[in-house]
């Protein structure tokens, strides 16, 4: 099991096989800069959807040959710069779509159309948002802090599923996940606990689902011993699943710029892992989002 | 202005002026050591509320001579103990409640009676909780992690109105305040962000409130850059305000379990501070809270 970013990032380089990311209107500085360092890593090719000269130019600034890369020249619609980066997926010309300068929207809307898109067949369509980090020794994942807002029990129960195939690329076949909230007994008052028991009751396969929890019953065996929790989760959550997306951003961030901890991120419920990275992201969270993103093309 | 808890306690020392804490249900061990060690540290004197021959035989355990505190022996209901170590605040014979081994639930009945509890005269009926610690340059502020559980409109102005005396006591006389939610703009579909809008278009006298915010677009300059966002709070915020008891609660946690920072909690909304502490506070964190108490018992 990987519990550390170097770890992870030794294995995929000890496979010698490069993954192709396809990144959709790539004219952008902060995206194309994340494509080009890992590709300079050795872990990508990269194909660049988007307005070829500017590519080009960028390209030159970073000190990039653009033979290096291949270049489809577009300069039209996001929706349809989304499509078009979507479609060489289908084709099987490139394995991971990531998100240049386009409204997440048009991205997700490309990813989610039932002919032209990367549903699962038979699958849900939802995609959800997962962040990993190193905490003590292992990886901790909280989802969803990014994509939905206020997720229903089943949409709840979704988000987790999405997130297995990422726990099992990193090497955890059944991992614990917490169902977070402010404390962790029933209060018909406070809606996540509410929503938290109705899905420890139903399980989920391919998991340890118990809730509600709060963070430091989720994570902390200190904190399980002095509240006397007794829980088959309670300390040992490897997944955080957020009833709210206030509650994963918030938590999101407070790792990030609080804990000053790296964070990498993915997008799941598609047919491949897909890469969105945000512009205030360090180059640190923007690589090892992609590193994640190749290690869940190995996994499969 | 303070900016972290070291400074704050050589203020309180060099005032040489201790307060009278009142522990209620003291025969409790995680609460009554606090109290010990803040006496030790001479911040505090301990009035003891609560069954005498316990307390007296965990003094001992602790290496306390009995004689250097004051024990009110009481054994009977917890509202009881609650509402007897109040009356010792209101007859000014004490300073600060605390909470020992009772409910949060009867602490606060005690102290929210109209007539025999602490309840400002013609102010609001209730009760926050604000926890600080220290972030770059500053102490950064995170109200309600603990008490309220989704308060509305008019009670999230409350619960910034009772932490205002808070940023007082540290030096900030008219703190930046900022509204969280998962982003910087309104989103009818994210609650949060309704009230954010709703709490920014009323303001509230003695600081400046802004939101949405998402946490980074609150406390990081960076990322306001990135984000080209443009708010007086944007970035600089003091006060962190959470919709929900959920949000505030992670964050509290994330900040002690996973960036490992001392929290200091103070109760807020009362005629005096009032502490509660959890039993799984770290022994730092208790005593910065009771220090938080005094220096707000010194600024009034």
């Amino acid at each position: 099991m990987f519990t550390n970013f170097k770890d992870m990032e030794a294995y995929v380089l000890s496979q010698g096989i490069k993954k192709r990311i396809a990144l959709a209107n790539a004219h952008d500085e902060p995206a194309l800069s994340a494509v080009v360092n890992a590709k300079r890593k050795g872990i990508v090719e990269g194909t660049l959807v988007g307005k070829a000269d500017m590519i080009i130019d960028m390209l030159h600034e970073m000190g990039e040959d653009e033979k290096d890369y291949e270049i489809v020249d577009f300069d039209g619609e996001e929706l349809d710069a989304a499509k078009l980066t979507i479609k060489l997926v289908r084709e099987g010309k490139a394995d991971i779509p990531m998100k240049g300068i386009l409204q997440t929207s048009n991205f997700a809307k490309a990813i989610l159309n039932r002919e032209t898109g990367l549903i699962p067949e038979g699958g849900r369509r939802l995609v959800s948002q997962v962040g990993i980090f190193e905490y003590e020794d292992r990886f901790l994942m909280i989802t969803d802090a990014a994509i939905n807002i206020a997720p229903d029990v089943d949409t709840q129960i979704g988000i987790v599923e999405n997130a297995l195939p990422v726990a099992k690329a990193l090497g955890n076949e059944c991992p614990k996940v917490a169902i977070l909230s402010a404390v962790e007994v029933y209060n018909e008052k406070m809606p996540s606990t509410v929503s938290a028991t109705e899905i420890t009751k139903r399980g989920i396969p391919g998991c340890v689902v118990s809730g509600p929890l709060a963070l430091d019953g989720a994570i902390s065996m200190e904190s399980v011993k002095h509240k006397s929790i007794k829980d088959p989760v309670a300390g040992q959550a490897d997944i955080l699943l957020v009833p709210f997306i206030e509650i994963g951003n918030s938590l999101y961030k407070s790792v990030t710029y609080i804990a000053g901890k790296t964070m990498a991120s993915s997008i799941c419920g598609a047919t491949c892992p897909v890469v969105i990275t945000s512009r205030a992201d360090t180059p640190d969270s923007k690589y090892y989002s992609i590193l994640l993103a190749v290690l869940r093309c190995l996994n499969k």
